[in-house]
């Protein structure tokens, strides 16, 4: 192997070395930091980020780099290198690119800007009124316009933000995967609100606190999470965080008056810490070490948390244990009531709060207004009034207010736009993975069941987890189904489980 | 300001900053981190150590302080420099002149060797086997005389040693204060074994853990320790850590069978966190946010612990609500047979565990140990002997095995020979300073009774912690006694106190 590449394998191991202190500073902020220490956490983060940002824009990697031959023509280098090879200089090509090419001018400038608009979002939303945010909203908008156009963009100026979540997806390819899903979700939704009702009236029954946590850790050391090499906390947004090859944290917050918010939460961010704590010795402490996308990741999360931890099979197991624990408010309902009641769909406000079928639609929504956004088609003074239209369509209903509508989530105030359609992407990879699963292990609910994971957890690790990002999401989704991603999956699967949960016809 | 100045600032700077980042990493590895990730975090803390020793080694660094005039001769750089100024100067030159003397080789060998000594240390000690570590021991003393011999003495080979803890102090300066020390000791220590004995019982009856920490909390606030800027957890030794300017967090361990462990842990720990939670604004974020020397910092822990903290104004009132808290085993304990049970005097094998009045034998039996390693009149491979012969010499008592006697402390195994000094340098700053602070202050008692610390952490403030390292140990003890260290401060101090509790005469 070259010198180059060993270069380049030591840059990104440096990188990946930071990126995990870094996630220390990070999860200490949210779980134990004290209030007052937060300015100075603030000078370490960027110290640290400074490092990366160092690294990323050196010029040893940049000749290296240049030496495995990268361009913007060959981004993974020359022919003929391997499959290691080709991905260290996939990804810190494309990190190299991005950082040489935006002007650090500008880099603080939305550093800065962020911040404020972060601020300014919090005291938005907690007044519900969205003029407050407006201008800057705008101003990170122009910003971002402004990176657009110093990276470059070929088909659709979105394309340049797509990858920075989700690299190899683009407009073209997103836009008709959308439009499919949307008109199957359409009609679900309708033929489920013309069908008879799920009573789901016990999860906002009391669920006490530490209960709620023993019942999460016998479940997190059921389908393999290790707590020799993780820790479960409580932060006030639950997340899942990798700070170091065996140091794969995850936290969750617990709602007395709402059973879904703790458990689902736990084993969703436990889906995310699998795949981090499932990487193969070969890419161990290196750049690869990584999930490849955050479609992929979330196809984990929602694998664990939707088709297994909300499947039927999961509760014939674990529903009794369940019950024993929270008597009171369990006593009165049989297990079809249960699984019913937490699959209930139901058009609603919040996002982070939908079912597994409108949830799509909270995220489609959120694509076609960053693309207006980005294209310049609608502006942010207009943008309350697109949402609040765009979702009586889509759900039949208008939010009270923008604290419910427009202002609930988090993103667009970082800056984060081209990260939502990830969502989406990630439980239609969920439903393709699964029924390549289910195909290459016919007897997978008998498992589930059986509370016996092992098998389960074993193919995640050899078809997507233990390579990490050597592939891209695409090669990894074409490696499982002999097929890029296809909403075909996912339709079919949620047809079949909400069809039997409504007892629709024909489903 | 000349820009060499500001240069050296900005090298400070990023030290501190580096700084607080390892003590992050170090917390969380003695506090919540999993096992299974140690490791990387081995790898991630050599990494920063990698980066401060870049910082402490760079040509900006030394031309810089060759601009204002550091050398060997002149450690605290050209004439007329302000006090803030020279204070740089002189932490930075000493970490430059130390750092670019000592061959990287050397360093990472050491590195290497204190690891593995380390771990030897641990196996020896708990099969009580000195002779499993004495190779180790031996092999870092070689390492030690390496370090010593490349960085040059000219009074004594220790001082170069006991320079890296306590800067400014020299086997000449302490050999007479010890020697002194040691005689007043002795001589009381008789007095109280021929005087009728304490019976201290009660502090090995059952104390509940949950309420010994809610106590603790309650003493930590009444003292003026702020939770906004720290927090208190536990570790198997506890420790303080800064973390950033406003983040000094504490750690404690509690026995459920002894009293003394957790309380009088807390106290001293927050002694500690108080010194550095109280820097001035003028010296924040950069390198002079930090204790002077060790025996300061000690002596701040140490005055809270057993000045207020084991004084009888302290209990007259917290022993009610004490008492209230734990009703079984302290009903029948008044609070005059409290105090003096908390205040037993008596010879004992384990140093953390001794009184305040033999404590510092302990520390002076191993200042002539290291001194005659170093010097080589005693060989490791005498060493046990020499200990346990010296223990009975000092104590009258014979450690029953190494583990209960040589090979007690962590300090040698992690070639920290020097360091145990500060801990009775410490002690004896404690009485010097405490007795300045009851001059200004007469009626210091009878706020302490009243549970008001304003003033007295005011004064400390004022008068030790603001300063950080602007001023060297002695400069801080002149300032605020008006003399040298003098051991008669405390030799008074321990002679009053101990007199009272074992109704001796003439004291």
């Amino acid at each position: 192997m070259s010198g180059g590449f060993e270069a380049v394998r030591e840059i990104g191991r440096r990188i990946h070395l930071l990126t995990h202190i870094n996630a220390l500073l990070g999860w200490d902020q949210e779980v134990y930091m004290p209030d007052g220490a937060i300015a100075e956490r603030a000078e370490q983060l960027s110290y640290i980020e400074g490092l990366v940002y160092d690294e990323t824009t050196s010029k040893d990697l940049g000749s290296a780099l240049r030496e495995l031959g990268a361009s913007e023509e060959a981004p993974r280098g020359k022919k003929g290198l391997g499959d290691i090879e080709s991905a260290h200089v996939r990804i810190l090509f494309n990190m190299y690119r991005k950082q040489t090419k935006l002007p650090k001018q500008l880099v603080m400038e939305t550093a800065k800007e962020t911040s404020i608009a972060q601020n300014k979002w919090v005291e938005a939303r907690k007044k519900k009124d969205y003029k407050l945010f407006e201008p800057h909203l705008a101003r990170l908008l122009e910003l971002t316009a402004e990176k657009i156009e110093k990276l470059g963009w070929k088909e659709h100026p979105y394309d340049v933000l797509l990858d920075d979540f989700e690299p190899g997806a683009t407009t073209a390819t997103v836009t008709p995967v959308f439009a499919r899903l949307r008109e199957g979700l359409k009609d679900l939704v309708q033929q489920i609100g013309a069908a008879e009702q799920v009573d789901a009236g016990f999860v906002t029954r009391r669920y006490d606190r530490t209960k709620q946590e023993q019942f999460g850790r016998n479940v997190l050391e059921a389908i393999g999470y290790d707590f020799n090499r993780g820790r479960l906390d409580i932060s006030a947004h639950p997340f899942t965080t990798t700070l170091g090859a065996d140091d794969v944290r995850i936290t969750t917050r617990y709602n007395e008056n709402f059973f879904n918010t703790g458990i689902f939460g736990i084993i969703h961010e436990a889906g995310h810490a699998l795949y981090e704590l499932g990487f193969s010795d070969e890419i161990r402490g290196g750049i690869l070490a990584d999930g490849t996308s955050l479609g992929i990741h979330e196809s984990q999360s929602r694998m664990w948390e939707n088709m297994i931890g909300r499947g039927f099979s999961f509760w014939k197991r674990y529903y009794a244990k369940l019950q024993s624990l929270f008597p009171e408010p369990l006593q009165d309902i049989s297990l079809e009531q249960f699984y019913r009641g937490i699959n209930k769909v139901e058009p609603s406000f919040i996002r982070v709060e939908a079912d597994e079928v409108t949830y799509n639609l909270h995220i489609i929504l959120r694509f076609e207004l960053e693309l207006a956004l980005i294209t310049g088609e609608l502006s942010p003074a207009n943008l309350p009034d697109a949402w609040n239209s765009k979702f009586a369509d889509f759900f039949g209903i208008t939010p009270p207010n923008d604290a419910e509508g427009v202002l609930q989530d988090i993103h667009w105030s970082m800056g984060a736009y081209g990260y939502f359609p990830t969502y989406a992407l990630g439980n239609l990879y969920s439903a393709q993975f699964f029924t390549a699963m289910k195909k290459a292990m016919p007897d997978i609910e008998e498992k589930i069941e059986a509370g016996t994971f092992t098998e389960i957890l074993r193919w995640l690790r050899e078809h997507i987890h233990a390579s990490g990002s050597i592939y891209t999401a695409g090669e990894v989704c074409r490696n499982i189904s002999g097929s890029d991603l296809d909403p075909g999956y996912f339709l079919k699967y949620i047809d079949k489980k909400f069809g039997a949960v409504y007892g629709l016809s024909g489903r």
